[in-house]
């Protein structure tokens, strides 16, 4: 067991950036939210899932919305925590454990948060190994963990908490009142046992994201290629280098979606709804979703978010393997290409080395 | 103390069309609920208000959603006690008695359907005293109390709690669910004591119902002017009579929207959401919310609803003054035809006799 202090956020904030392909929302806002609440509520014991007890009531929390509303619309910074206590008074017994949903982007930041301010303990790993766009695109949908009783709540003090028939059934519902509670809530769902963790979450996350973001600031210090570092940690492939020329982006559905042209030794044509979910260079499939298309600033390694590209950044793109339980069946057809109406499969990436 | 039996349901649903005000919708379906619940469970004890202990809890049951989607998408029966099992369990004790929240359209025989198949008495009166389209348009509102927790529940086996930061977030929340799950649901809410329903509802509104309904079947079995007979139960005033000769309709956001054109001596225009809302004769306003604007076909005085509004239908329009807490400042500001986006103040019924 260690502790997730303030100071071990910026790198944690900045790997996560990269896991979250592109969406999970920009973890600037998230990373202030989790810093306040540990210098008010101290440390976040950070427990790896095989020492969490079988009977462990455990509780993923995360923001829901589009990333492009995140950028000009703070949290509260309440809704977590309502959230939380919302779906414990429908379980009729507290939490003892937070986990993320995904590792991606705010969605690390936010459960620090949480469990700084619950006092509770956070477990090391997460739902998708990276981020997704839609609540029910989680490991423990692929086990038959219903994602519901799920507990929403607003900046506002509005809460709902629902009992849907399916994971997806949960996604439509809930993203259906997040549009109108304003396209930034905070969700508590998705309860496990401890015993559930090893099936239902990809493990050790929170310290990839940590040793991934200090990777990439450490090859800068010593000017070396942030790109390579976060490559090598991530056992990835350089897709793609060249510059940003054009972004098609519109927050629509309670998402943010759209497409983005690069060009450099060829044109590299990415499409997103909130995450990079295909890549296309000159025109040939190169990386789809489930695996990971991370766009890093070339000279500082930083993540760029879908809603923070721009005509003129010099970018590198990134594919890494998703973790291999999402190329099964099962997870192609939650998050594979074809689910998000592409009109291809799954492509391994070319993992030349 | 009475009883609601199988054979009462006939004129009381005809009687809640007529105070639908055209919205509420079709009562047909809602009777057939309402018939087979107390086929299978018993007749349901009718209680006036004053007969409801102080500690009560009473919960108004209804559905939401589209008149017009209600017409070819039949309930599935078992959404109203789903919700009311819900808002209990959140409660933390179980109902006493069921309410209508509006004694127009289906919302009069869904609640019934519910107190069969709960075992409960229903209350004689509703919330509105008509139909309105919109959640928060009720005289509890107008005394400060919540509409929330309130459950809702759909056909698929989906329910949501949500507990609102006001009535119209309440409604907000609510109605984009309600989409989301096909535009017909139940709900339980508006939770009262007994010693709240004085102020909360209208009283003895299923008596009206059936009175009404009485007496335009026994006009007609009499040959005289059903239409007639119905005004003067309600003490109402006859507006118009004439022929449709034009409907504008669309179902959107929830709702059934629109405008119809009748011709007879002059013009008569209705705008409706769900129900009618505005009445001009020759462009001057001769009826507006809060009071009630009810079409009856003119030879067999039956309510028409707005979705079943269609060229060639000789009806009558009829204006009945609504509660009279309706037309106080604070009634007007949640039902007045301000809120409704037309842009004119609300003006009593020309109440010649």
């Amino acid at each position: 067991m260690r502790e997730i202090t303030a100071d071990r956020l910026d790198d944690m904030a900045r790997g996560a950036g990269i896991l979250g392909t592109g969406g999970g929302g920009d973890p600037y806002a998230g990373k202030l939210l989790a810093r306040e609440a540990i210098r008010k509520h101290g440390p976040v014991p950070l427990v790896a899932i095989d020492e969490v007890p079988a009977d462990a009531t455990v509780v993923a929390i995360s923001g829901m919305g589009a990333p492009t509303v995140l950028l000009e619309k703070l949290p509260a910074g309440t809704e977590e925590l309502a959230a939380l206590r919302a779906l414990e008074a429908t379980l009729g017994r507290p939490a003892t454990h937070i986990v993320p949903i995904e590792i991606g982007g705010v969605n690390s930041m936010i459960p620090i948060a949480a469990a700084a301010q619950a006092g509770l303990p956070i477990v090391d790993g997460d739902a998708m190994g990276r981020a997704f766009p839609e609540a029910q695109m989680v490991l423990p949908t692929l086990i038959g963990v219903s994602n519901t009783p799920m507990a929403v709540a607003d900046d506002k003090g509005n809460t709902l908490v629902l009992n849907a028939v399916s994971n997806l059934w949960a996604e439509r519902l809930a993203r259906a009142a997040c549009v109108q509670m304003g396209c930034q809530v905070s969700c508590a769902d998705t309860v496990m046992r401890g015993d559930q963790l090893r099936d239902g979450l990809v493990p050790a996350t929170l310290t990839l994201a940590e040793d991934l973001g200090r990777a990439v600031r450490e090859a800068r210090t010593r000017h070396a290629d942030p790109v390579a570092a976060a490559t090598e940690v991530l056992s990835g492939v350089e897709l793609f280098r060249g510059k940003v020329v054009d972004v098609e982006r519109r927050t629509t559905g309670g998402f943010a979606r759209g497409q983005a042209r690069l060009e450099g030794t060829g044109v590299l044509e990415l499409s997103f709804q909130n995450e990079h979910l295909l890549a296309r260079l000159d025109g040939e499939i190169v990386a789809t979703t489930p695996d990971l298309i991370c766009v890093l600033d070339t000279d500082s390694g930083e993540p760029v978010t879908t809603e923070a590209m721009r005509y003129g950044l010099r970018v590198t793109v990134i594919g890494v393997p998703c973790d291999p339980r999402w190329t099964s069946p099962g997870g192609l057809a939650l998050a594979g290409p074809r689910y998000f109406g592409y009109d291809c499969d799954y492509q391994p990436l070319p993992m030349s080395s």
